[in-house]
């Protein structure tokens, strides 16, 4: 039971790859030549490219391309939205994990997602107590939501906060410049369906008293649609125009999602979107001002050419700490990022254990929030400006980022197909 | 009459003010030691801060914030969506820019625009000869759409260009990994309300068969909602997924912006928005795909953090060249580009006559776009991708780009108020 699999599980963002990077080049310098006999899997899809045996052989591809992961966002070994069943229900599923890690003598599980994913891995390190079968299985924390409990942070977080500063802080630029005549509220929609990490990360562009973005809005706050309205006229007001951050989850009152919509994804959360319309149409309607918004979507979360250096570096280290755990004997465990100190920050890796991760959500402290509701407190400067740190531009190639396609080698499958 | 004046038009850019930096320097390296002599002013929010007196002393700001003018989004001096009347029925207002050049001396008028702003620089150039102030009104062209004639592009451009390209590349990785088990189908909605050309900068992404975007919807062509869809499950079929560029000016086969609402700006012209919303709602519904959409307005043309470096080498470039063109004696010009060779890529500055470009609008030609309708030719690729070449990043302080602004240092006013 030498072998590894690796694979990437849930929404990606611009740093998943850096942790893929790590998985890989610390095997490698575990295994040194030995890697025939000790090989390193990605699974293609996540978890599913374990239950359809999809394997792809990692070190067929070229140094080149294995190097280039660091710098290419999305996930290279395709992701999925896939949530394993309980063992009372979904036997089967473990049966058949059982198989393809027995068929291919895998030994070592890493598994690269945010809170369900962490409820996957668990129970795929589960197999091993349950079912008898050996497994390590170690958790690789990615999410952009910063929503993983145990660690101090979420590598992606670090990227998509740098994102949104810097697009809410140039956003500011542009309406201070035309707001006499025209645009006086500008609004911008950010991911986070129940924890406003992302929503805050837009309050560090705000540097100054004054400077934009002048309101944020928290998805752990109730909206309070007149509390809202008068904020917006109050600043437009005093500064001529407002700069405004929403997160996608906000609810009202009764604790429905301003912006629900009847979809929903795999996980069965709503899929969201349209909160910043929404918002505009009553800025219009009734303040009578102009008002434009923007919705990040999935730019926010695969833009790897203004990646946080340090956001890089810490998805690297985990990824390469999840291989440490695991050689190391580790089951059940989740490498993550451990803050040693804020000023100056300092942080090294570490790790926790699955059961208090799977599943769980980390929110947005009241103390991080200001009195009013619409700001982020020093205390939340703190601890995210840290995060935003550095540049780590990706090569460019005929003036676009240079990003590469890993080639999905698999190896020979070895047993019947199974049908989900 | 040996006073200069300077001002910002328009929607912004996030090379505008390189321009400014350029016409700044350029005025300095002609007059060196008698800038006191031959002062340069800005206008606040434009040709308003002429007709109210608001002018800024832009030497009053230190070398450094001038300096750092060249990277920094938004305009500095304030921009202004301002239309002058007719020289019969607007009477009062020339007879007012009149009134204020000639209290402050003001020879030269530096007006930094696009189509619109052109039409206002021609009526001040036209005070010269139809009413006798000796003014010397040249036009330095600035616009995101690139629709402007008679130069062979637009400073601004290049650098929405190279983010629309860059973002769609980036989320086209990300779907790329999702697409298995979640969203099929993402739309970016850009600017862009009669020309294409912002549309078809996404196109510059695509440089593989299969690579994304795979749909480009430009506003020159009617959108017919049989064929997209056609093309989208098709495409979805082969691919797996599909990435989708949408002008927010496209327009059913009745000519109607399909994104119409009843909100127009200062010069009449519908204010656009949520032409994704309605494609993705019409990908949902009718072809049952999970589809994701992202709305860059404003940050696409403030996205300084991802400029074009032959963007802002132009936007300077044509700046200077402004000067240049007022202190030899020309008139009623607009300082513009021209395009020496594509390959290699080669191009100088030049003149056109103010009457060949003011009100005018560039449309995409027909031979840019591939016969379907829905992608580039090589041809456009030829004329666009030397436009996103270079990176010019500014620099960066605590995580974030370190922009100024601007000091608007005033200088005293010497008339009357006036009401427009």
């Amino acid at each position: 039971m030498q072998h590894g699999v690796y694979a990437q599980s849930g929404g990606v963002t611009a740093v998943i790859n850096a942790s893929a990077a790590g998985v890989i080049e610390a095997w490698r310098s575990h295994h040194g030549v030995n890697l025939a006999t000790n090989r390193l899997y990605a699974a293609e899809n996540g978890i599913l490219g374990i239950l359809h045996e999809e394997l792809i052989d990692i070190y067929q591809g070229s140094a080149s391309d294995i190097a280039s992961l660091r710098n290419t966002p999305g996930g290279a070994f395709g992701s999925c939205r896939y949530k394993l069943k309980d063992l009372n229900t979904g036997q089967l599923e473990y049966e058949r994990l059982i198989e393809v890690f027995a068929a291919h003598q895998i030994g070592y599980f890493f598994y690269n997602g945010g809170n369900d994913s962490a409820d996957t891995c668990l129970k795929v390190a589960q197999i091993s107590g349950n079912l008898g079968y050996p497994i390590k299985a170690v958790h690789i924390p990615k999410t952009i939501d910063n929503d993983l409990v145990a660690t101090d942070n979420c590598p992606g977080f670090g990227s998509v906060a740098k994102y949104i500063a810097t697009s809410i802080r140039e956003a500011g630029f542009d309406l201070a410049s035309m707001c006499a005549t025209s645009t006086k509220v500008f609004i911008l929609e950010v991911m986070g369906r129940n924890a406003g990490w992302i929503a805050a990360s837009a309050g560090i562009a705000s540097d100054a008293a004054g400077a934009p973005p002048h309101i944020i809005l928290f998805p752990e706050l109730v909206f309070d649609e007149a509390k809202f309205l008068a904020k917006v006229a109050a600043v437009v007001k005093e500064y001529g125009y407002c700069i405004i951050a929403a997160s996608e989850g906000i609810k009202n009152q009764h604790g429905d999602l301003l912006s629900k919509s009847s979809l929903v994804d795999a996980f069965g959360h709503a899929q969201l979107g349209g909160v910043a319309s929404l918002l505009a149409n009553l800025v219009a309607n009734r303040l009578k001002l102009k008002c434009h918004y923007a919705i990040a979507d999935y730019l926010q979360r695969s833009a790897r050419h203004i990646a946080s250096r340090i956001d890089i570096e810490q998805a690297y280290a985990v990824g390469a700490h999840g291989v440490n755990l695991a050689l190391s004997g580790f089951n059940s465990v989740m490498s993550c990022v451990e803050r040693v100190s804020t000023e100056p920050y300092a942080w090294k890796v570490g790790h926790a254990d699955l059961t208090e991760v799977a599943n769980k959500e980390k929110f947005m402290p009241r103390d991080f929030i200001d009195e009013e509701g619409f700001h982020i407190t020093q205390k939340c400067r703190d601890y995210i400006e840290p995060l935003i740190q550095g540049e780590d531009y990706p090569t460019y190639h005929n003036g676009l980022p240079d990003y590469i396609t890993f080639p999905r080698i698999k190896i020979a499958k070895k047993l019947a197909y199974f049908k989900i």
